[in-house]
């Protein structure tokens, strides 16, 4: 049954064995007592979280324990443009805007048009330039603080970035690369720079402040081994370690994988008009049965199926109500067309305002890029 | 007597064998056929052409086809910014000048202060980007044609030179990159992107006229490599392959090597106060006898005499009074005191207008510099 899967920060493919990622990537398990002590100071749980979607960390118990002492953390994430967004992408910003409402943090958002040119044969420079300013206004359409969140580019701040990367770069040994991101000959020499310019974002603040300050990175577990590699460098150059929330990939419309900018029917883009998105989600992979007798008979398998995991990574934030949903799809209760109507609903009344901020977004965007 | 030498970008030591650097390099030799060539545009030659220290290029028969037919070159050169400016960076500069005179053409000048940083362990950024500034104070000294002159630092300019740089790197394997510089696993990933920044200037002409324009890059023959990986990316993105003018290193004045700003004693230094400037000639090393009795007898070795050396590079333009002064030191008839007294009042009055114009450099290197 279990398909060979491969998680890198340039390709996630197959049936992903999380725990063997855990164990290969050394991160920790998010547990109970762990999320006890979040909440003590969030007083509820983002749903990804109760969900354990976002299952994995570096240093979390770090950075609770210097908010305590009231050495606030700042957050970083980032988005390779390579194409429209689409909800998998949103879905870690969902609890990146929780945590910076929870904990009242600034938020570093940095758009890395350089990696996904270098990496990417089919994109030139000015298609992810254009793709960053298309997701930028995704990120504004969520509702960060404006006053406490900035977006950069890697390509229009790199008067800045390329400074600092360079500092990153000279700690990091070809050796080092190859065994973390397992390049070889065939690579070329920007990408093998690249992960320089990824870190830069956990320790900007701290060179701005003149002070040190502790980095939280809410990202999907792919890219850990870029922050693996920061870590490893930060304290050289007298930073601290930056920390990390890791998350798990929402899964793709179509059978098996994670949702692709490349497969636009296994995703729903954020710029999709809602008749699209609708027809998507009213045609994605369920774990229905063949016949609606059958289904009656032998219930659904909410596990592998699609639209089940939409409601779960975002679309109901209501634990009883998914519950229920997933019980009654057991029971055979429950038809996937009904399913599919419910989240398509809720997919379109998402959109539908998605949009409107998104396009409100085009008037702040300039307030939100960090100018060099 | 031959010992083993080195000629990378970041190493040059021994006896440089040229012959030997000309077929590892596959360069070109500047035969007499082609200094007539240039002879015919520029009515005479400069010294360091006539006397072979410019000897060797890689397309310079295109660069005079396109000239001729009314499609103009574009010098570019630099400086690794990780001292003061000594006598044997001018040397190449010199060159320049005078190409950009009789040609009437623009110069870019590229300060690598990335480079510097990236390759020497005991530099910061901000001591590179220090003698960035310095460094350029001497080239605007020079007196470059302000209305055509350029200069660029890879950190004050990464906005624009990252971005190309990308675009070169994405064409480099590390297997190039490997074979071209001999990089191992010790090597930094800084180091390794590094040589698509260098490339930049030899194309960025072209970006900002929307044509290509054939670029001609005076250098000393170490940097070739660089110029080598960039002749192969070029047509890959479009642009000409760029031409070069390859020039020796100017000897140091003490025995063996290139000048080296690590060895102060080794070069004259356009900060050097004219005392000690006049100390380091009258204490330098020459192809001179014991005493004066074996001089006068024997005569001198103005082959291996660095203060010879320093008249044949850059104080005695006049061949005929070079060829006299050489004669007179086979013949005993001129003794090393003589020389070095005569070298010394040279250097003196040359670093006495040098400095003075290089102060007066510091109220117009606004002009000169590029704000990205």
């Amino acid at each position: 049954m279990s398909k060979e899967f491969k998680v890198t920060p340039w390709e996630v493919t197959g049936d992903i064995d999380y725990d063997k990622v855990v164990k290969d990537f050394g991160v920790q398990i998010i547990d109970k007592k762990l999320l006890e002590r979040i909440k003590k100071h969030t007083g509820e749980l983002h749903p990804t979280l109760r969900r354990n979607l976002f299952f994995a960390h570096r240093d979390l118990n770090w950075i609770l324990d210097e908010y305590e002492k009231g050495n606030k953390f700042f957050l970083y994430t980032g988005r390779g443009p390579s194409g429209n967004t689409h909800l998998g992408h949103l879905f870690p910003w969902f609890l990146t805007k929780w945590l910076q409402d929870k904990f009242d943090v600034k938020l570093f958002f940095q758009m890395t048009d350089d990696e996904k040119f270098l990496t990417n044969s089919k994109l030139d420079i000015e298609t992810t330039k254009h793709f960053a300013y298309e997701n930028a206004l995704d990120v504004i359409a969520l509702g960060f603080n404006p006053k406490k969140t900035k977006i950069y580019s890697d390509y229009d701040n790199a008067k800045t970035f390329y400074y600092h990367a360079t500092r990153v770069a000279k700690k990091i040994t070809f050796s080092t690369a190859k065994a973390t991101f397992g390049f070889g000959n065939d690579t070329n020499v920007g990408q093998i720079f690249y992960t320089s310019m990824q870190a830069v974002p956990a320790f900007l603040e701290s060179v701005e402040q003149g002070k040190n300050i502790p980095c939280l990175i809410p990202h999907a577990i792919d890219q850990d081994p870029h922050f693996r590699v920061a870590r490893d460098v930060m304290p050289k150059l007298g930073y601290y370690k930056p920390a990390s929330v890791q998350g798990m990939f929402m899964p793709g419309l179509v059978e098996g994988g994670k949702m692709s900018a490349s497969k636009p029917d296994s995703a729903i883009f954020t710029t999709d008009d809602l008749k699209t998105a609708k027809k998507k989600v009213m045609s994605a992979f369920t774990g229905g049965q063949a016949s609606i007798e059958e289904q009656r008979k032998k219930g659904g398998n909410s596990e592998i199926c699609s639209v089940f995991s939409y409601f779960k990574f975002i679309f109901e934030e209501n634990d009883a109500k998914l519950e229920k949903r997933q019980k009654a799809c057991k029971e055979g209760k429950i038809l996937c067309g009904e399913c599919k109507k419910d989240l398509s609903e809720r997919v379109v009344k998402f959109l539908e305002k998605h949009q409107e901020k998104r396009e409100k977004a085009k008037d702040v965007l300039d307030k939100f890029l960090v100018k060099d």
